[in-house]
């Protein structure tokens, strides 16, 4: 019986070139039952922290046992190590640059191992695209059932980074930053609900939000609850504070980018 | 046997963010045999018309009994239901704004139920992506054969809506608007073959098509036919005039946007 | 047994019109169990040469008998006939403008036919869409099996063209030109190391790369490499000549588009 194990890819490269199409050309010619399902190749050019997000946001929804691969990888060609990562329920195949991090730090009983066994990687490697020459190809030897353990030892050092934690810079006053832009214009940040328990409470105190020029003292559990055109803020899909307007693109009306700071403040 | 039914993803949630991925997690994760195939998850923003265009001129080329999932939903969140539409040949799954009703006008003995029941949505229910929790679930479990009565009762107050009809402003003059433009700048206006039948007449009567502060008098059965820079009217493969140049964009060349009005007359 | 073959599609359809899904509805209408995959769709319009390159980097690393289709077709009405190729290892299906040439050119045992079984087409075959009547309609036949040789005869003046090739203009100087610039603003040249074999020595002689107003000097084996915002020289993973910048965007940096004359020149 064929393995028909999920494999997901998501990069920096973009679909205007060959580069994610030969990826899954290489999954498919190791093993053709295998599944290839696209998270998303639009990650920033060489953004960890956004491609640790995508697929942070992502990887939870797939069956048991798929192979996530994640190629955002600044230092291809160094020697910068390519590692497996094996949780109770996923694999993660990426660069050891920490893009696994936000999604093995949610996993429970994580083993991580250095890929070595050149043995499974399509020769000659070459030097700038190792989404083809390593990593597809280990993906497509995993989706086979090769024995986690052959591609390489397990270590322990392997590089790890956590989101930017918002900060209590005084009573009632927290200080996030702007994770994101989404499709929408929806501006994410790094504030969950643990950061500013009262300010999602059902009748919150008085509070406001702060972010470019602009103070927001809307609060909305959905879209469709605020006005044409109000800007608000709203616990997000992905468990984050987020700045929206009704009908539009927060960021462009508040001329919002990723890493501006937001406050939060309140009488809590 | 596992049921391998084709699942088929419409939105606006363009692919720079793990929406789209995170959908097909879902599905995946209910039904590891079902078939997701992205239509385009680049329809405008919000833009129900832009939405049920793109449905209608693709999903009839599907098997049958492939499931649609559309979802441009500007009311998520709001008390619009989410709705599953059963014709004769397919299934649809769309939140109740008319996203369907160029579709389902086409379709044969169409029923549509409402979706309430709650034991197939991912709990708990975001309020702000339901696509993730509602429709990319529903689809999930729909591919998985459950019966299609489960999910709700049947409703016949469903919201639709027409396609802009082109009016017949005087003798001979027919005035329409364009829907949409594509990827090479094709101008797609709403004004069909029924619309204005001696245009596309073998040797038509003399005519003209104002667009914009342009007029064009040239009508060509393909793009070939014309000359290099040459802007004309032809039949396009949606079933409607459209508005082209040889080896450029239209809509560029003619300063012309979705909504702009078009107007044809000739002496019919 | 259902026939699971390969289907890639490389195309300039975009993602934002109905045009690919519709393509992928019409394969899996005549052959369900057949697998579709995109390679990419954002070939730059009408663009053959793109195109050729985009199927020419990628359709290799796909398993045996895949099944290439390639739509950029500037003479979409005309004349020109669809063709079928068939080489020892793979199928392709493309317009007869040339398409396929860098991808032909590189295999072995090639036979080439026209496709003029109208048997095999949608009906009616629309004026402006063959992609959707005719590309997809007869990938999705092949992909069951249909013999060769039933889609139509046979011939051998089929349209081929050759990638630009570098010239040597005086003694160690070699003039190509800019074949692409990737996603990330990589300059991609048509300079192979046949054309300059002692470039790419471990220790070359000494040499200068000119390119618009800038001179580079420098040449690496991998981006890591080289030092941040360096510009430099490096053979990249399609076997060409490439000019990159650390961390950003030679393209941009450069102000080189495709087509832009490159001169390599040194002391051999």
């Amino acid at each position: 019986m064929p393995q028909q194990r999920f494999v997901t890819l998501t990069t920096d490269f973009g679909t205007s070139d060959h580069y994610v199409g030969t990826m899954k050309g290489v999954v498919y010619s190791i093993n053709p039952a295998a599944r290839v399902v696209d998270i998303s190749h639009e990650v920033q050019s060489y953004d960890l922290l956004d491609g640790a997000l995508t697929l942070a946001q992502a990887y939870s929804y797939f069956p048991a046992d798929t192979i996530h691969v994640v190629v955002v990888d600044p230092g291809v060609g160094s020697a910068r190590r390519p590692i497996l990562a094996r949780s109770e329920k996923y694999f993660f195949v990426a660069p050891d640059n920490g893009v696994l991090s936000l999604a093995l730090e949610r996993e429970e009983r994580v083993h991580v191992h250095e890929i070595s066994s050149e043995h499974y990687f399509l020769q000659p490697v070459s030097q700038t695209f190792h989404g083809r020459d390593i990593f597809a190809a280990v993906a497509g030897w995993l989706s086979k059932e090769v024995e986690f353990s052959k591609f390489g030892d397990e270590i322990s050092d392997y590089v790890r980074f956590r989101m930017p934690a918002p900060k209590a810079t005084e009573q009632g006053r927290t200080q996030g930053v702007v994770l994101k832009v989404d499709k929408f214009g929806n501006v994410v940040t790094n504030i969950t609900p643990r950061d500013v328990p009262h300010l999602f409470d059902p009748q919150p105190p008085e509070f406001k939000i702060a972010i470019g020029k602009y103070e927001i003292t809307s609060l909305r559990s959905s879209y469709a609850e605020s006005a044409p055109g109000e800007v608000f803020g709203i616990l997000g899909s992905m468990g984050f504070l987020e700045i929206s307007i009704n009908g539009g693109s927060a960021a462009r009306t508040l001329d919002v980018h990723k890493g501006a700071e937001i406050v939060v403040s309140g009488k809590w």
